[in-house]
């Protein structure tokens, strides 16, 4: 994996800042991934991502699996070809999807049977097949096949699910068969910090890239994620760049961020956008309110994307009303900006040693309380 | 009206190129127009419409004048800043939808009395209520409000209906206040060739910035079309640019350039994208059909557009299928693209006079009987 390097640059208390290299460019972390589930992220077209200064997109193995297929996919060349995107990509394993959307579950030892909702046609995938799946699809960095069990589970599911998750890893690992693709793993292991210990243990064996945790964001209250972040992050290597999977909002990679989180995706900017939702430093706002009508000015003031930067709320109000999609677009292009800014500009305070004040502020600004947790 | 000026500048028969300055810039004509309905081009942001080599866009008086109002656009500083599109626009009448969308019509000699299908809520227009709206907007070229009686109209209510329209065209010069903004009459006279006639003969008494024929393309054949673009246009000013209003597809531009048609403009290369048709030169094809499945080429070979040089007609099927507007969007810029380009190759021919034969060549490539209508 000579391709591959991750290089620490700074850190401020848990916080870090460092440059990890791939076959197909940089990443400068912390980092916010875009997603592109069907291969193209929604109401954008690449130059757009590109443009919110995106440095890496993720894309989804299930749905591409099912629908165009992954050997249609390497057909084309892979991923980057196939959606001409040129810079980083990464895909998940599938096992978040096969565990959450499709019907009719049946997990063995070697993986699960599921129907496909759209077809309700069968299919089976695993550790293998996901390896498989992903070797084709060709981004470069992949991630390990889990059970993602949902956030309220039990302590004994949650640990014989754990006991699964890590001997899929090993078979993983046995197939994964190209050297231009780190395969990340991921430390399960739900709430439970005794399990959290053993999967970071465990998966610290492996001479990965980079290593994920999973299992957030799955319907535990933010409290209990942030906890298991606080405890889970700073076990992890240091010398190797941290996923924190599914998240987030902005405080979320505040949070994620000042516990050693590294790189983070999440399909919410451009969901809340066709939503009429937007970003803004003291929260979130709606596109629709009449208190818009009049409002000649951006959506955030000084904010430099390219919706703040040509179009007004009034206009972009107008549009939405309208059902334009355009105003989707020019929504997700701000709530997109916002989150890859977002990690940048912590970057840079990292950089500076200024992360802590940074946080602080920006948490208040948005009314909330900092976390207790792992104070500096 | 000294911001305007039209050079006629090279002729084939009776196709014509020129070049109409206006103050937000130049039109090389022939060209056509892509249309904005709300202040947005359907699914593309204002770049994407630059990118397609679109000099100048149309914009609805109807639509802004019930949402958001005029009134708030000429706060915002007229159309061009409201949309942030700073070269040419051209707003219509209210006119064409006051006859056409709006429910419980009373026409009267000064005005249409009309219900708004959203709200119910009842409205007036007639040519003074247009010109203030249209200079309010603030477009470089504004239309004259008319009747637009459907195709299917008897002899004696397009008599009696383009009498009323030359009556309201006086009230519209007379009521018309910026002189930065070209009022351009519309010939009406349904498909009756001396109505036709008697009303170039009517409008051309007014010293305008450039003439339009109306009432085409409202449900008449394809045939009476041409019939009436043939022995109409050829009548009007020859040194004013004639705009031939909702028109059209690839084949309406050809048939419409050669019988001396300047500007056309129609919102069907962005309604056909949404339901997922693109032009070709041999006609419209479908991109969610199989034979697309595995094709890793553009839409149109050579095709200089930005989803053609970007995207693979397999890709394009795939995202379409998942719903992913942004299939909207890149067949809208090709399809745009393509409509623009034609005009502009058109322009090419008839500097080089060469258009009969470029002419001849297109319509054979799209399977289509040339017009026997004024052969050259």
């Amino acid at each position: 994996m000579t391709a591959f390097s991750y290089q620490l640059q700074a850190t401020q208390n848990n916080a870090r800042a460092g440059l990890l290299q791939t076959p197909h460019g940089p990443v400068h972390t912390p980092v916010f991934m875009p997603v592109g589930t069907h291969s193209a992220v929604r109401t954008l077209t690449w130059p757009q991502v590109s443009d919110t200064g995106a440095e890496i997109v993720l894309s989804n193995s299930y749905h591409l699996y099912l629908r165009p297929g992954h050997e249609l996919v390497e057909k084309a060349g892979g991923l980057h070809h196939w959606m001409n995107w040129h810079k980083p990509i990464l895909t998940d394993s599938g096992g978040f999807q096969v565990f959450s959307l499709a019907k009719h579950r049946d997990i063995t030892p070697e993986g699960v049977y599921f129907k496909d909702v759209v077809d309700g046609k069968k299919h089976f995938m695993g550790p293998k097949e996901s390896m498989r799946i992903q070797n084709a699809l060709g981004a470069d960095i992949i991630m390990a096949f889990d059970e993602c069990p949902p956030g309220a589970v039990d302590y004994d599911y949650a640990k014989k699910s754990l006991e699964m998750t890590h001997r899929w890893l090993e078979i993983c690992f046995a197939h994964h068969a190209r050297q231009d693709q780190a395969l990340f793993p991921i430390v399960q292991g739900s709430v439970y910090e005794d399990l959290r210990v053993k999967s970071v243990d465990f998966v610290s064996q492996f001479d990965a890239v980079g290593f994920a945790i999973g299992g957030v964001s799955v319907g535990e209250t933010k409290m209990q994620m942030n906890q298991v972040v606080s405890f889970t992050a700073p076990l992890m290597p240091a010398n190797k760049p941290r996923y924190l999977m599914g998240v987030g909002t902005p405080e979320d990679l505040l949070e994620g961020i000042r516990h050693g989180i590294d790189m983070f995706d999440c399909v919410m900017p451009t969901r809340v956008a066709r939503h009429g939702s937007y970003f803004t430093p003291t929260g979130k706002k709606i596109i629709r309110n009449a208190e818009h009508k009049e409002a000649f000015s951006p959506l955030v003031d000084d904010c430099a994307c390219y919706t703040c930067q040509n179009h007004t709320r009034a206009y972009l109000r107008h549009i939405f009303r309208m059902g334009e999609t355009t105003a989707a677009t020019l929504l997700s292009i701000h709530n997109i900006y916002t989150l890859v800014q977002l990690a940048k500009d912590a970057r840079a305070h990292i950089i500076a040693g200024t992360f802590e004040d940074f946080y602080q502020q920006r948490m208040a600004l948005m009314g909330l309380t900092p976390s207790l947790l792992s104070a500096p």
